[in-house]
């Protein structure tokens, strides 16, 4: 039996030793792994935290005991693990109710476990958030710890999250890529990008950009009203100006009231239930994008794509400086935990000064619990389709090393 | 005013000298560049070839007198552009008439090019065919080479081609990231992916499995029929046996009689005109798989993604086997026709013996123009849903190195 808490004050005044739990919740990341390792590397120096747990599937793995001991594994696999994309302890989407809090104890106590950490974004942050004060009420002496990522970079009190710079590369270089298609091939190209409610990743897309007349053109975000009328003005502008035009959207994008551009088709055109399952689908904001571009135009050539899954988890492109800091952020809430510091969220602060350097703070679990964080307005240009240059170098530094691309000088043969 | 040739035998007995223009046709592919500064570089060492002048996209720019001249090209920018993806001299698709032919003599005799390089596909090949014959009967003489570039893998006469390696790279490091994220959130996941007649892209998702439950579980390849009731059951079956599901599917599949599923899904279900519009698009043929899914089982966790135009250009992600032998095509081209070679296709044979080696061939042009390779049938399992160990062997070494998937032992905690 563990001796019971006194207060609910930040620092728990109990013997700080006992069993360690840690767990990932919600969608994958590329780097998610990375805090999970970093944070078992770190426990194993503290002889305080005895036995390193991981439970499968999050919260789902406490309910039904489904607990792997990451003693057992060596640091070479541990190394590897953290170097491959996705949630190597699988995840789960599922917020615990005060019923599954009290099972949840009953198991921490059987395990010993003192030390909880749940790595995910804001719902994991509101999971964990529950589990500490449910443990306050319950008297349950524990150290419960939300490890922020999230590739939607839309966590409060965050400069960035982990796994947003890695998902961020994947965009930019998917885009310079297919700015080069697009400019050999012509015609406009739609790229529809992950985030509801938040447009950092699509504006992630703006990194693509080198040389002068290099897409995306236009860049649209969840965070202005989305106007069919004022985008078909803006393709035909940059069609007219470049000859092509490579768009970036994000999937949540809006109309003026908040209804999504993709939902609002669908109503409006009155598809059957069959064209409705499409458009909850994967293709169908690309596509109606694409329909109304070939109708209110004369631009023949118009594709569309949907980068989906491919975001967040696509082995081999990380950001190096995404892997570090994800690696740390699991080490910082280790160090916090044994501090004695009862419960947070471990935050990605960026430092003040002329080169870019972060530093990790815990923050209260509630500033972080069930809330979004959306692009500043700085981010974001007037016309709402583009992003600033404050957001570029914002940017840049998260999403690490890019490919460089070659362009020829383009000397010109005198017409004969 | 050249002098004439004497017959149509295979080596001209004309004075080898002149202008060189070289030329990218088709879909563009991560190494079309390769072949491109492979076959300048290659041309700047020989005497005989004067100016060598790229021509801005295909044919078009031939019919349009848009050159650019590639000596004003520094060897640096030269080997940016070479490991930039995308086709630096643009594209286009257009077959040429005979009348096309007769401007575009007259203007190669105008700017006196003898040695004519076009980089593409079958199509291209094709294109590179009709213009060889028509320089014959137009006694127009002229060294006139294709050089073999596609990521479908369709080209007879080839073991592989110049793109495929890369293109394969980047569907199995999508794979090997999808798996995972598969595991840890479970469900049904379909992945589209390019090939409307040849299933070689599809099958390079095979190479994204290591350990023994990684997706993808199922391969279904345009060169077999596609049965919806059949799928159906196997996707049952290894949910059953996994849990989970991943899914990898050619744009092409097609039924009994060559009816594309994409096309007889939009009749059968008397889809609008706007769904019409989305079935020709880029997710219907996942989101009509993910719906039958759906109907048909209690499967409730169902996705689906199309990898669409980032498979053929996504920045950073090269076969270095691929972009090796893109060079040495684009070299061999032009080695062939220095020799006094009329014209033929440069083909890549894989040499007999234990370890991986290739050699560049020429081939004539009318055994690639317009044809289409198919998947042999050892390379497809007896089920028609996967693909056997015989494509494993043949595809590894040209999708070159791929990623280390780390996964935990997972030693189980006793249930307490």
């Amino acid at each position: 039996m563990l001796p019971p808490l006194h207060g609910d004050n930040e620092t728990m005044n109990t013997n700080l030793s006992g069993n360690m739990l840690i767990a990932q919740s919600g969608g994958p990341t590329h780097v998610i792994n990375q805090s999970l390792v970093g944070a078992v590397l770190e426990a194993k120096k503290h002889g305080c935290i005895k036995s390193i747990y991981g439970s499968l599937h999050g919260i789902q793995g406490i309910l039904d005991k489904d607990f792997i001991n990451l003693k057992k594994e060596s640091v070479k696999t541990l190394e590897a693990v953290a170097n491959t994309p996705s949630s190597a302890l699988g995840s789960v989407r599922r917020k615990p109710t005060a019923k599954d809090c009290a099972r949840i104890f009953q198991t921490l106590e059987k395990y010993n476990i003192r030390f909880f950490f749940y790595i995910g974004g804001n719902d994991s942050a509101e999971t964990a958030h529950i589990i500490s004060e449910e443990a306050k009420k319950a008297k349950y002496p524990l150290h419960c710890f939300h490890i922020c990522k999230t590739i939607d970079n839309d966590l409060r009190e965050n400069d960035h999250t982990p796994g947003f710079g890695s998902a961020a590369k994947f965009v930019a270089q998917a885009f310079m890529g297919d700015n080069l298609d697009n400019r050999a091939l012509g015609g406009v190209k739609i790229n529809v990008v992950m985030g509801r409610h938040a447009g950092f990743l699509t504006a992630a897309s703006a990194l693509a950009r080198f040389h002068e007349d290099d897409g995306p053109h236009l860049i649209y975000l969840p965070e202005r009203p989305f106007a069919m009328s004022r985008f078909i003005k803006d393709v035909k502008a940059v069609y007219k100006k470049h000859g092509r035009c490579v768009i970036a959207v994000s999937e949540g994008i809006s109309d003026r009231s908040g209804v999504p551009i993709v939902v609002k088709a669908a109503k409006t055109k009155e598809v059957d239930s069959h064209g409705n399952v499409q458009l909850s689908g994967t293709g169908a904001l690309g596509d109606i994008l694409a329909a109304e571009i070939k109708a209110k135009t004369s631009i023949t050539r118009v594709r569309a794509d949907t980068f989906g899954y491919l975001q967040r988890s696509f082995a081999g492109c990380v950001s190096e400086t995404d892997a570090k800091e994800a690696r740390g952020i699991g080490a910082a809430a280790v160090k916090e935990a044994i501090k004695g510091t009862r419960d947070g969220s471990i935050a990605i602060k960026r430092k003040a000064g002329a080169t870019y350097a972060v530093e990790f703070k815990r923050v209260p679990l509630k500033n972080v619990a069930g809330h979004t964080k959306h692009m500043p307005g700085s981010f974001i240009n007037k016309a709402g389709n583009d992003v600033t240059v404050a957001f570029i170098r914002y940017a840049t530094p998260i999403a690490g090393k890019l490919p460089v691309i070659g362009k020829f000088k383009m000397v010109r043969v005198p017409k004969k």
